[in-house]
């Protein structure tokens, strides 16, 4: 139990993944799509002959906006929350978050009859408040500032023994996420590429793993806004380079690559497609509008980077993640003055 | 030739459907299935447990916003369209229509090769007028006004011999929107009760067409805006009162029933209910919250409808038309002043 407790704990600072023995396998992607299969939806796969026709590819859109609280963050989080044990199950989880990754916790834990907390800063919306109350979270809020959160949240790990569960930076997180890529690969054949948003890296990394082992030769992207491109960087680099106070509009963007994320994005040969923000306004609104789908900034950066990009992906069959769905409907981007 | 161009222009004037020939069979909507089959999707359906538990009932959302144009009418459009007589296709097709109808006799034109003029009011938007010249129809501005779009919309019928297509005045129309209606009845088995919206009626109409022959017990309810509620009005007095001057926020329910959709709704024993202004913005945010789905405020008048008459919903299995997706995202009723 302490060494797990350990083990969580160095998860949680994304310490975890510098040995290859950390790393998610395709079989670990199997074991967690049979074990989250009653939890999560089977989302559909959507096409669209305008945006192939702007595009010049054949686009598969999977959209993850359909999956349960509104994002792909609920495989993972089911995927950590399932395989807690008794002892662990009873005194709980804990997590910091402000928006998809906090819902997703919730949700699953009360799925599981786990009892959580979800940290937030004071500074997030009521209604992101309420979502996540409405899932049967407990909702302790803190002071804003990444330290402020991971301190609260550090508190209720030693004081209740509650299970942290980190965004990205863990292999559970990792697989439950790469099982929208066995879905899609199941649901669309021939994939020449896929492109998926990256922030912290978890779905991106995930959806590498399913594609070395199933298909080889299909070529991964990461789709990343310019603003918050430490992604394109640390892979560039060799070595994580995060990306301070970004500033983009992709709320889901925002954050770092950690060991773990970015020793799958590079062992498994993604690429990183960059896009600026007037991009992905204008290709949040395409997908609204020619699509009837509401996303999330953060899953339009991959319709952006096919656009802004088209050389890679001309003539190919092109899949897409739209990650999420999850938006303000008082403050659209396109109305921001 | 003579007795087609006779019975088109009736039809247009809304005068079919007064005797039992004249009425749509679910043979006819069988073989308008058929026909315009490669030309529409067939779209999903959607449940929402949190929809499920604030209406008491289990919700089946046949999401037509995903249809081709965004909207159920290309259903219509592509029936009318394909039976056209070589000669008539070669002399084209016409209609009078700001909002949906005209996309969809533009696309179905163009499926099948055909030249279409859609006329529109000057005061239509630029949006809605390059949506109608993007799917390859002639735009035709006409001043407001039915009187001047029917007038605007005569003379080409006369000069160049096209065909007018009426929005949902015409068994055509009624037999390809109800064709939505067999693929939900294939999709969700066990139905209790189907609720469509009802403007012009060629939608509900349909619809129970389909009912009555598969399912006699199903109840059929159309939902109407209260400001807009001549359906609800006529078939209670049992005779047409056309609706004067509507103003709704569901721009697409301004119409009125004709004779052919009257007594289709009253012959099939369907049931209105109305639903104020507030309800059914309220229902459209919604479906964009918790389904992710751009739907427009015509198409929120079901889950209005559902949740302001609870009743006759409650623990049963209800499927609801999601008639289009058509909005403009630069003024969403909720963040109007």
């Amino acid at each position: 139990m302490a060494q797990r407790q350990t083990t969580q704990r160095t998860a949680a600072g994304s310490g975890f993944g510098t040995t290859a023995a950390d790393l998610p396998t395709v079989a670990d992607l199997h074991a967690a799509a049979e074990r989250i299969g009653p939890y999560v939806h089977r989302t559909p796969v959507f096409t669209n002959s305008y945006l192939d026709a702007e595009s010049g590819a054949r686009l598969f859109f999977k959209a993850e906006n359909l999956q349960k609280v509104g994002a792909f963050k609920m495989r993972g989080a089911a995927n950590f929350v399932l395989q807690l044990s008794a002892a662990e199950a009873r005194r709980g989880v804990v997590t910091h978050s402000s928006g998809n990754h906090g819902q997703a916790v919730a949700a699953a834990a009360r799925a599981r009859g786990v009892p959580a907390t979800v940290v937030m800063p004071r500074s997030s919306s009521a209604v992101k408040r309420a979502a996540v109350a409405g899932y049967g979270a407990h909702v302790v809020l803190c002071e804003d500032g990444d330290a402020a959160r991971a301190a609260a949240a550090g508190r209720i790990e030693a004081e209740q023994g509650a299970t942290l569960i980190h965004p990205y930076g863990h292999p559970r997180i990792v697989a439950g996420q790469g099982t929208l890529a066995l879905e899609l690969f199941e649901q669309v054949a021939a994939l020449d590429t896929v492109v998926a948003p990256v922030g912290g890296g978890g779905c991106l990394s995930g959806i590498s793993v399913a594609a070395r082992a199933r298909h080889p030769e299909l070529a991964v992207y990461g789709a990343e806004p310019a603003a918050a491109d430490d992604a394109a960087r640390s892979l560039a680099a060799g070595h994580i380079i995060p990306v301070e106070q970004p500033d983009t509009v992709a709320d889901g963007l925002r954050t770092s690559l950690v060991q773990l994320t970015f020793a799958l994005l590079r062992g498994n040969g993604v690429a990183i497609l960059t896009v600026e923000e007037a991009d992905i306004i204008a290709a949040m609104r395409l997908i609204w509008t020619r699509m009837k789908l509401v996303v999330e900034p953060s899953a339009a950066v991959t319709l952006a980077a096919v656009l802004a990009h088209p050389e890679p992906f001309r003539g190919r069959r092109v899949g897409l993640v739209l990650t999420g769905g999850n938006v303000d409907l008082d403050h659209l981007p396109w109305l921001q003055g």
